[in-house]
């Protein structure tokens, strides 16, 4: 509603406007229904740098579109978060238990499991992803592993590496790593994965310079 | 111990080597006693920038003496963490509780106090920092706002604000800001302020760029 209402107004004072939907979330197995996530920031870079190239808008939108054909993303999550103008937790979860898919405004999981240990999110994650973004091991990758807001710093290092030994393992390579926080819900506590398979093209507008201060890449 | 033993071991092999102790945390008031918390990542980014241009060691080393000289911090913490090594919570803390004058290892504070805003905490921190190190209004500063690891992002960027408040009101003038995580303390809930006294000098070596990934400076 808000995006929409949004095109209208750019639309009336005469600004030419379009909008792409960002659908990168394997969680939801219904591809109609599927939510935009972590997927969402690689698609602004993306799109933003072939902005700044001052391309067409029909050709910001197709490189878009791009990104969007070739991301995937899930996350999982230990606890949920508060969303300050409700005042409680958007769940509850026990001590030792998982949420698993996971969305970006404090939603449940689509599925809960017993707490599970690095390696095995990483598995789990990876796989869904792979799968439905027929990894083979042609491909070039940009790998973003996201805290949702209360995951410290070395669990989401420790989480990295069994992500990349699981890409590795399946013959396909990292070109780029992200790992940080990008589209965190507060406080919640989990972790977010985004695959991209890349060409030349996105490879390099995603790895063109900008001084967005939230923007860090790590190699 | 570990400092002063990799010490030996680089000068037994030849290297030229030297140290400086950081003692930033205004927590503490012996000042013998006091520890290096944040103001390290300082002492470091500008020693490093001194070293870049490829300066004698001398000279790097009176350049983060200088560094020490003209910083101080402070934090403050909700939560305890947990040390992997350990096992268990380094403190125990109620819901409605906050420890002042936390260390970066999980040390519990030096003061627990009834819990408080976000406003509260910046006027006691920038208090206690400002009067330690005679903060006037011809000053021009660093500010570094850290989370301690389960922080939301969110709440950094508010509590910056009412930190940058503070300040603005003591007339003193921020010229470069930090805010994110530099020296967390594992998945801990908290806040850790930094403040350095900036001449041209500092100023310049502060900003000048690095590849650091972990690095970013927000204006």
């Amino acid at each position: 509603m808000n995006f929409t209402s949004s095109e209208e107004s750019a639309r009336e004072v005469g600004i030419l406007v379009d909008h792409v939907i960002v659908n990168d979330d394997v969680a939801i197995k219904d591809l109609k229904k599927r939510r935009g996530v972590g997927g969402t920031i690689f698609v602004q870079k993306i799109a933003g740098a072939k902005a700044e190239h001052m391309e067409k808008l029909d050709e910001v939108k197709r490189t878009a579109e791009k990104v969007i054909t070739n991301v995937r993303s899930m996350g999982v999550a230990l606890t949920p978060c508060v969303v300050p103008a409700l005042g409680k937790p958007t769940f509850t979860i026990g001590e030792d238990e998982i949420e698993l898919g996971i969305g970006i405004h404090g939603e449940p999981g689509v599925q809960r499991s017993k707490m599970m240990t690095s390696k095995e999110i990483a598995e789990y994650l990876t796989r869904n992803i792979a799968s439905d973004l027929n990894i083979s091991t042609e491909d070039q990758l940009a790998v973003m592993v996201q805290g949702m807001g209360g995951t410290s710093n070395m669990e989401k290092f420790i989480f990295y590496k069994d992500v990349r030994n699981q890409i590795e393992s399946l013959g396909a390579k990292v070109r780029s790593s992200f790992i940080g926080e990008y589209t965190p819900s507060m406080e919640m506590v989990g972790l977010q994965l985004t695959i991209l398979k890349l060409d030349d093209e996105l490879g390099n507008l995603l790895e063109e310079p900008t001084e967005a201060p939230g923007w860090h890449m790590w190699s």
